[in-house]
């Protein structure tokens, strides 16, 4: 008994060394601020409504492709929800948005193996590929692991189809930058084995994870190239044809009916509360409304949309009068033509407006360890200095700052010359989920989004007090 | 076509610049160091065994609870994964341990309420519980937030059911510290309810996820208290109840059969590489074996128990031989009793050794943030501050230090004046799985299973490299 009463001691005692934590010390000027950073947190974890709001998106409409009723959905649901918040304008951007269609089949097949007979590959055409036509393709297969060894074997793949298979590198801790350094192969390769004769593409998904879960994303054709359907498979299946690749000569059936409809008329949907002391300054805060047709968006990006819209909640709901004008702004169509984000900027550049900063938050619903920064040379150096000491007030949630890329969505307003974030969760399980089916709500925990959720409102927060020039 | 490819660059570009981003500078002294840790790294996401043995200790061994069979099937596991590394040495220590029956049946149910009728409420035995005998008890219902509240409610309770529901503060970014502000609740709530006539408690699950799970865990009795039946129930039916409570008397029934068996002999698992140079200076990393019984003991902890077993394997297949002995244990019965530490620790002084550093990985398999660290008051300034000379090799890992709390298995270790250390992944998902059926291996992602067990492996090469003192 009494021993057992001691373990539980010794228990306690941990959990008040761990609250014994020491914090960074927060210099004088900043004491106000910490208290009200601490009640963005105190707000947002008691009562955002972002969980809620990604709830609709993600089971109620669903996957939002650009161009489909679901991503029109999108943009009236998230503008009703803007128009309850009580902001001072709320519109519609209106800009035209390429309508992909996966079709109404799309398969793959080992045909002729030794060692396995015929067996079905999990395929997904990824998106922009066109058709096969309605009688598919088989061909042999060549495996490659990069869009120079096609242009080494040039002619020698004429006819065949082409097998990118080259991983995403594990040992990179950051998934993004393996995925930076493996996605040449899905964006182009389909481009670069066309140029040689080749009848087809299949490319490796995009994740470190060993499963069977094909992942689309985009494609791009290139002009006097002739286009091929290109394919993407999942990784265990893409093992598998690499090891039977290694004993013989292996032919491939692919077939789907994937095709571009016309261009159909979509928006961005706006809205902002107008700043008291410095209207022309902007703070934007933003995530991008379509999504792939796979899986339900969750991730990617829903987390985004409802992180930019409780940023707005919490402020409102603290009666926070912004001295800036902060805008929120779901963009639409970044996964396949940027439509949303280049309309935007010009729009933006031809009223002369000037964006302070611009947040986007388009990297999941993870949970969050910081903002990567950049921003136009001219003020850089200084900005980034000038923000780096409001460290102590967001090291405590765990937030940090790191020089890298923002948002696609915003990276064009950089000639505005204000400061360019991108939320930066963690990003381990990201690649599990991008551009496939398992993109659904449930893969997204609610603390983890709504601390997301959080650290964009204390960062709008000291942009607004403070800007970032001394 | 040219638009879609513009946006195909931009998105290219801004993955360039994430990879361009800046690493914390290297001290030179420090660069052979930071290529070691750096093949560390690699080596372990390559081919590390740790979530193969996890599935093994999930999956085949299932929940390993003290004194039952799947305890000893983990202890035998293990030995027998270490007997295959080439340690030179492996045995096992024997302890004591107590030995918890659920029993067959457990159930709670609102038997009288106007609003809902009878209404079963999911519950769980408390680890420790009594039960009620076959009949169960049928009583009204007394809400309380703390335990000094029942000590102002005094004989009021007598014949009461005692329902704690102050629920873990959401706003507390590290989970574990809104854990350590309300689980006294759960281990002390009974005694404290016995000593004034109460017949049962009840425990609002410790979560701050708002769903069906009933969550166990340690209580105690005691002395010269009558000890009576606790169970945690899941915090929907947590929050029912206590809306019921506010609207009229409620009558709970409670069942259960748990009981204590007699002790059973266990053992911890012991392996180690002995040091070439300093073989008397130990560095210990390990976890703890047995696991609550319901789920699977995935997070809890069976992730500990892989990251240690997979910090032995990464240094033992880069061939490294150790300066100093590194010794990685299974702890058994860390869950109510710590006989398995106490055990240790009482050996361990009585052979007078000396553990310059101690790990343990004890909060679950997710994104590694760091490490807390403890130690003697002689010794903790001047370690702390030498250890923290490495941050510039830990930091590109995402990996810090923080003063906190090591572990419950090696914090008896202090008196010899190392330094103890605890793993410090991501809290934000531990509670809701933690000690419920959902501790299970789908809910541990591999990637974040394996980055803690490289950034385990890092510490002890440097700590094997400089020990802790000029």
């Amino acid at each position: 008994m009494n021993s057992r009463l001691l373990s539980l001691l010794l228990l306690l005692m941990s959990f008040s060394l761990l609250q014994a934590q020491q914090s960074s010390e927060i210099p004088a000027k900043y004491e106000d601020d910490a208290r009200v950073i601490r009640r963005i947190y105190d707000e947002v974890m008691h009562h955002s409504s972002s969980y809620d709001w990604l709830h609709y998106l993600t089971k109620r409409i669903g996957a939002r492709l650009s161009g489909t009723p679901e991503a029109a959905a999108a943009v009236e649901y998230t503008r009703q929800v803007m128009d309850t918040m009580g902001l001072d304008a709320v519109r519609l951007e209106p800009c035209m948005v390429p309508h992909w269609q996966r079709g109404t089949y799309e398969e793959a097949r080992i045909v002729n193996s030794n060692k396995v007979g015929s067996m079905d590959i999990k395929a997904v055409a990824l998106g922009g590929s066109i058709g096969t036509g309605p009688m598919g393709i088989t061909a042999d297969v060549v495996e490659v692991r990069s869009l120079n060894e096609v242009d080494t074997l040039g002619d020698a793949v004429a006819g065949k189809i082409v097998f990118y298979n080259r991983p995403m590198d594990p040992t990179r801790i950051n998934t993004f930058n393996a995925y930076g350094g493996a996605v040449d192969q899905r964006a182009l390769g389909a481009a670069r084995a066309g140029k040689y004769g080749a009848v087809g593409v299949l490319v490796r998904s995009m994740t470190t994870s060993l499963d069977d879960v094909p992942h689309t994303g985009s494609m791009t054709y290139l002009p006097d190239i002739n286009p091929i359907p290109a394919m993407g498979i999942s990784t265990k299946d893409a093992e598998l044809l690499s090891r039977l690749l290694q004993e013989e000569e292996v032919r491939v059936f692919m077939r789907n009916n994937s095709s571009m409809a016309s261009e159909k008329e979509s928006y961005n949907v706006i809205g902002e509360i107008r700043g008291s002391t410095y209207p022309d300054e902007i703070i934007l805060v933003g995530g991008h409304l379509d999504s792939w047709d796979l899986g339900e968006g969750a991730h990617d990006d829903g987390a985004g949309c409802v992180h930019a819209l409780g940023v707005i909640e919490a402020l409102k709901r603290m009666n926070y009068q912004p001295k800036r004008t902060i805008r929120c702004v779901m963009f639409m169509n970044e996964e396949n033509g940027l439509r949303g984000g280049r309309t935007y900027w010009k729009n933006s550049f031809e009223a002369n407006e000037y964006h302070l900063a611009a947040i986007e938050s388009d990297r999941g619903g993870f949970s969050p360890r910081g903002f990567s920064v950049e921003g136009h040379a001219d003020i850089f150096a200084e900005g980034y200095k000038f923000i780096s000491s409001w460290l102590p007030l967001l090291e405590p949630y765990g937030i940090t700052f790191e020089i890298g890329g923002s948002g696609a969505d915003i990276g064009g307003l950089k000639d505005q010359k204000g400061l360019l974030f991108g939320l930066v969760p963690d990003s381990q399980r990201y690649f599990d989920f991008h551009h496939t089916g398992a993109d659904v709500l449930e893969n997204v925990n609610k603390r983890e989004l709504e601390l997301g959720t959080a650290s964009m409102a204390a960062l709008v927060y000291l942009l607004d007090q403070y800007g970032f020039k001394n």
